[in-house]
């Protein structure tokens, strides 16, 4: 083998022919080693790390740096990231992901097969196919329903909205400078950033969100829905697609789904439900009921790399009617080899070249199960609410509304201080929380506030780190 | 710790506290052992799998599997996978990544990070926005330059060519139904197909991609170019960008970049360069010069995950300003945490959650270092050179064009068969190929006929392979 005069570092790649596996052991052994021995510690480090410059890393060295360098550089990385394994980091929607997931990712990085095409992920393109098949029955999209992954929620997004929109109108060849009336969107005015996003993207214009209020528990009213679509039509405009979301952003709530499905049809426009982060509810027997309705839906998002605990990226969209797909997105790569009747998932996705993210899905889903699945969300939903049973004993503490998932939002109002100073006094104390008791919680700007925003995805978060934040905020509270 | 009454197998989630540390290591020794298994005998493995259905594995299942079953699961789809590390796997642009790289991508997995904003992604994202401004210096597009990783090149293509959108025309909040004149841009007739995607996602229809005609060695011509965009102009159309390609998808050809480049200039179109595949060139001494030109680039989209062995996914795109971003493409995440002056990643990009794909790139230019990306780049070069000398000793065979890098292209046209049956004999000849050689070349479609692809990027593919595919080409080739 010809590696030695290419004069590269003994384990730089692996010899498929077995040459060098002593090396390579010894490099993987290294690294697993300095995961291992962070993860297993992970409690004793902070969630988040002390806010600090990059660390003083090389950039694009000319020369080979050695392994110790390597690590050391490393393991500074490692001590400036957010620390997921951390009971305590129960700020955001970014869990701690399965042992199993994190390996099938290191499993995928070393075939690098590419789901662009058939050819170049046989099982991985078939896996993925007829995995998210089942998923679209498993939430009653029906029999002709299926999708693909995506390398993120807001991909999954672009993608259900792009076809939505060249469904309705006969833009994919032409464009749309063609169309007399300007297509819009519904979404509730709480609904996920990537909406906006999508559509600045798609040539509509942000404007073409248009958003619909919300009650008071982040949920869209749907008579302001019927409304907003009328008064659309009134101004000319084409409205195409509405957007109900299940697990609003900040405060994780869901918006009435079967009301929603029913303006749709009636109004003749695309359903969409964003259930990135909170589908997680429809594997739980006893939280299914809060996404009633979902099976009216043209199209769906699912993130399996938020409450599935799958490590990122893991997110799907999923169609009623698959066959869409190839009518109203496919662009043909004519260079590649002819897959037979499968539709090479590169020509009808967004992303092109993309990473087999569907092993590490397959691996979770069968070492958790279903059960396991809805025992883990239980459990979240559980600690939610004695979350927001904690901030209703406190004069002092509001709630942003009651918690339908494992997410519970409140802030302070003290009443010895004027209301102005709240923000200022729920930062001091999130900034409390972090340094004196190991506890993250994000920040979120809501309703023109700031808020406490506690996600209860960490499977070793439990009552004592409930109590030690409420301990933090009652000693806070006390002057 | 509460997660034995969730009933999950042991070393499910990894115990901040080290309690499951042996379950961990028994799971995690079970997995690489596997992997090192197949990778270090893969040269004995077949590149492709044998044309085979999906291998009968689970979906979603309600209760666990046990660990046995899911190895065997996952070792069905490993043999069921494009096999890049075999040295005879020479037909796709998908490489057998750097060891190192694939253990960048474990630990990514582990922190599970988010580089949607700062907060989420500390050490990763400033990591990735200064190795970004570095390899714009490094390209040559000054000082003022950056840019973000992406989920492909097909994504980076994408994140440019909107931002050229919006900086021409002023639609990212109203959207282009107010445009009096058809926005297109120009690349040349054998440019990727994601730049249609590209236009049919943002509104402007596959056909505003204009072709323009190229030479014999697939190069776009500059005089067609004029021509086009003069065209365009007198026919009512607004020209507002050109894409040039360094590295042709099926023949790895490079436009002629300082004459693009002028053009662009004169007729105050946006210059993108597409060097998804090609950019490696670039970190070669010997065959930088063909890049020549691509200072001048306002963007750049480059594939780390293909000529430096990074394993997918890993694309950049890169803009001459930066600062671009801000004003043309963000979408604010108004419930985030404020940055400071670090602009979230996730609000100037087409992702918003993205996994950490910096980490596995900087370790691999740490192990490598510049010099040794220089090497293995000659070495395919050279490799490819081979190929063609050897098709060109063949009367039977015709060379697509000149190999540009480390990549050749031929076919057959045996002149004892009429020219209709040529595909066919090519086709037999590649199926051949891999039967009897366990060689897998790729076969594209290209100017209307089936050709033979190799791409010689296994740094353990060395001239016993090539003799091995000539050999077989010469038996194939005698009655």
């Amino acid at each position: 083998m010809n590696q030695p005069e290419m004069q590269l570092p003994a384990g730089a790649f692996i010899d498929p022919q077995g040459g060098n596996r002593a090396e390579i052991e010894r490099l993987v052994d290294r690294f697993v080693a300095h995961a291992l021995d962070f993860l297993t510690s992970a409690a004793d480090h902070p969630p988040m790390p002390a806010e600090s410059p990059l660390p003083e890393v090389p950039g694009l060295p000319e020369e080979p740096a050695d392994i110790d360098e390597i690590l050391a550089g490393l393991d500074l990385l490692v001590r400036g990231s957010m620390n997921t394994a951390s009971p305590g980091c129960i700020g955001h929607m970014d869990p701690m992901p399965t042992t199993i997931s994190m390996l099938g990712e290191f499993i995928t990085a070393t075939l690098n097969n590419n789901m662009f095409t058939l050819e170049m992920s046989p099982a991985f393109s078939r896996l993925e196919d007829r995995l998210l098949r089942e998923f679209g029955r498993f939430f009653g999209l029906g029999e002709r329903s299926g999708g693909m992954l995506t390398g993120a929620g807001g991909i999954a997004n672009l993608e259900a909205l792009t076809v939505a929109r060249n469904v309705a109108f006969d833009v994919q060849k032409h464009g749309l400078l063609g169309l007399e009336r300007q297509p819009v969107i519904f979404a509730s005015d709480v609904a996920h950033m990537s909406l906006q996003k999508a559509t600045m993207l798609l040539g509509l214009g942000t404007d073409a969100v248009i958003p619909v209020a919300s009650d008071a528990d982040s949920r869209m009213i749907p008579e302001k829905l019927e409304a907003a679509i009328r008064h659309a039509r009134e101004a000319g405009q084409a409205p195409f697609a509405v957007v109900a979301t299940v697990g609003t952003t900040t405060t994780g709530n869901i918006d009435p789904l079967p009301e929603i499905g029913r303006i749709a049809r009636d109004e003749q426009l695309w359903f969409h439900v964003d259930a990135a982060y909170g589908g997680g509810v429809f594997f739980s027997d006893a939280q299914r009921w809060r996404m009633d309705g979902v099976e009216q839906a043209d199209s769906l998002t699912f993130n399996p790399q938020k409450w599935l605990y799958v490590t990122k990226t893991c997110a799907m969209a999923l169609f009623r009617d698959y066959s869409l797909l190839n009518r109203y997105f496919r662009i043909g790569a004519s260079y590649t080899r002819d897959a037979g009747d499968f539709i090479n998932l590169g020509e009808i996705g967004v992303q092109g070249t993309r990473h087999a993210d569907v092993l590490k899905l397959w691996l979770t889903l069968q070492q958790i199960g279903r059960q396991g699945f809805a025992r883990l969300i239980d459990h979240g939903c559980e600690l939610a609410e004695r979350v927001a049973h904690e901030a209703e004993q406190r004069p002092y503490l509001e709630l942003a509304g009651r918690p339908e998932m494992n997410i519970a939002v409140f802030r302070g109002c003290p009443d010895w201080l004027p209301a102005g100073a709240w923000d200022d006094w729920n930062t001091r104390l999130q900034e409390s929380l972090l340094r004196d008791e190991n506890i993250f919680v994000s920040l979120p700007l809501y309703r023109g506030h700031r808020w406490l925003r506690v996600i209860l995805l960490n499977p070793y978060t439990d009552d004592s780190v409930i109590e030690r934040l409420f301990e933090r905020v009652d000693a806070f509270a006390t002057p």
